[in-house]
């Protein structure tokens, strides 16, 4: 039942008061409990709850001095204790963590000089802007290394360290349809939830392939749909570990059925490596993502395989396709191809760390 | 001619080299100088290059060990010594910046117990997911202060931490879209760029409006505007506080504008508070940002005023129009109403941290 969407009707009232998770102390709770609170929408005219946890509940209230209090030792001692139940439960949670690919295991205690610098990474990666406190040079290191992981020449290819996955895959799609727009977008139905959000945040149109029991997109279904639309130039969402089955679509058989359904070159594929895209170049006989290969561009999380306190991710697409999204922006000093602006310069530092000291 | 662009052939082929920072040994740079490297771009078949220093030219390499090494004692010599010479840069750096309105005095060592943590909030803030190392509780208690702050119900409002300012502009241009499809999006010129890229990513029809020489939005061009496509409903960027000269749009003219030329309610106003949202509600006579005015959604960044080692931003928007934009995704056990998803957790503890600090 997890994540459906149920008649609130139906819900015991009680269920979210029980669903406190233990390690907080419901004495601590600061807000009321809203029974009917953010949680709740309006569906069809039906009023409808997503089940889990409604944090709203149980949230810390912010509680500022006034201009002509002191910070008072009862105040500094409160949050300490806000903040050391807090890790605790941090340290259990992460203990019997299951079921997000995440690596958990990572040390960075020589980055805690670091941490209290306000390092942002504005604009483009390449171009450095007048903001002094960044890491590019750290980014563009962390970039050379997968640019040549998935074999893309240093001056023919462009990316930036991203906030998630998610900023890859939308960035990925809307380089494509900068490339074609009017291109219909194509992803398999297992595809993540980001790509079909980008499709409507673009206005682009989409169409769902079938997938195959594996979770591969079933190439079978995609010739069928191609053949609808041979007017328009096809943008593809290739996944490589789609989010529940981790199936791999097989790109040479995409960019076959591409081909023979006359999509010689009106195609773009963004490959959505989220969750595989920095293992496959490690596994023997596992199929390759390579810009050897007609892609457009390929991301992948960085808090995944790598591990990393905060999410972060990687895009990398080919130089020639950028300029479609570039402007000029004066009051940076710098194109600015991203779709953040600015970004965390923390993040690149990290996977520069640990992409340095792991052995591949 | 910071950020100008200029022909490449009126460059000085060192002027990338000499522009390397003192604080970086040459010997140290483990990339090829490409002189043409992606700083260059085509543009209307001339050959353009955007000012500013190349960071391709001094990126830090990665160079991981290989699978039978050991890591070595040089190796590790190596990179404490790349990381003591960053942090004397930022630490250079940070003292004399000047130019951009961040906050960088600040102390967050009480969370240093806290940064090894892999925290994520994963999609909507207010529904947990069932990733367990989050920090909704923070997250919700500091949404929870600037929903005060801008005076709109607990009940009645939705919002997330977001990564930057930028996120914050492309969530409230995107929820005005939703509510009006055929919506024109107006803004003045002096509008972030974030804006006018939000346009083309969303393919927005978009208007831009002259300013008055504060920088204001003039209202007399605005109203001019409205009357040539009267037909469709407006969505407005209003500035609180311009990028380049910090002019706050008068919210009450601008409403005003829109009744006048007969948008009673066929309208959406985002508030881009980027860079004075938090600071205008302690400033006495100052123009008040308020959900008691019609105005749709408000976002600010947290980095600026506040001060947060990493970008970081607030979005707050009333509850009944996210149900145009949120989606039930099965397997986060959540609805997304978010731009990116996956989201860095130790934001809204250094926001929650600050906020319940400060003396107001």
């Amino acid at each position: 039942m997890v994540g459906s969407v149920v008649d609130v009707s139906l819900m015991d009232p009680c269920e979210k008061v029980e669903a406190l998770p233990r390690e907080f102390d419901p004495k601590e709770i600061s807000c009321p409990i809203t029974s009917e609170a953010n949680g709740v929408v309006e569906e069809n005219g039906k009023r409808e709850i997503v089940l889990g946890r409604n944090v709203h509940t149980m949230c810390f209230t912010i509680d500022e001095p006034e201009a002509d209090d002191e910070i008072t030792g009862e105040k500094e001692a409160y949050m300490a204790s806000v903040l050391a139940r807090y890790r605790k439960s941090l340290v259990e949670r992460t203990k019997h963590h299951l079921g997000y690919p995440y690596n958990l295991d990572f040390d960075y205690g020589a980055l805690g000089q670091l941490q209290h610098f306000s390092i942002n990474n504005l604009g483009d990666p390449f171009i450095e802007s007048n903001y002094g406190v960044h890491s590019r040079q750290f980014e563009v290191g962390v970039l050379d290394w997968f640019a040549r992981l998935w074999e893309l020449e240093k001056d023919e290819y462009w990316g930036y360290i991203t906030n998630c996955g998610t900023e890859g895959n939308l960035h990925g799609i809307l380089v494509g349809r900068e490339v074609f727009p009017d291109g219909i977008l194509y992803a398999s139905k297992e595809s993540h939830y980001s790509v079909f959000k980008a499709a409507r945040m673009y206005r682009m149109e989409c169409v769902k392939v079938g997938t195959l029991i594996s979770g591969e997109i079933d190439c079978a279904d995609f010739a069928d749909k191609l053949q609808l639309n041979k007017d328009k130039p096809a943008i593809i969402n290739a996944n490589i570990g789609t989010t529940v089955k981790g199936a791999v679509d097989d790109l040479d058989t995409v960019i076959k059925t591409l081909q023979e359904n006359g999509f010689t070159d009106r195609f773009y594929i963004h490959c959505d490596g989220a969750l595989f895209g920095l293992m496959m170049p490690f596994v023997k006989r596992a199929p390759k993502v390579t810009f050897k290969k007609p892609i457009g561009s390929v991301s992948v999380s960085g808090h995944k395989f790598v591990g990393c306190p905060m999410p972060c991710g990687v895009q990398i697409t080919r130089l020639q396709h950028i300029n479609a999204l570039s402007r000029n922006v004066e009051y940076l000093a710098s194109r600015d191809a991203t779709i953040m602006g600015s970004r965390n310069g923390h993040a690149p530092i990290f996977l520069w760390y640990t992409l340095n000291r792991k052995r591949i």
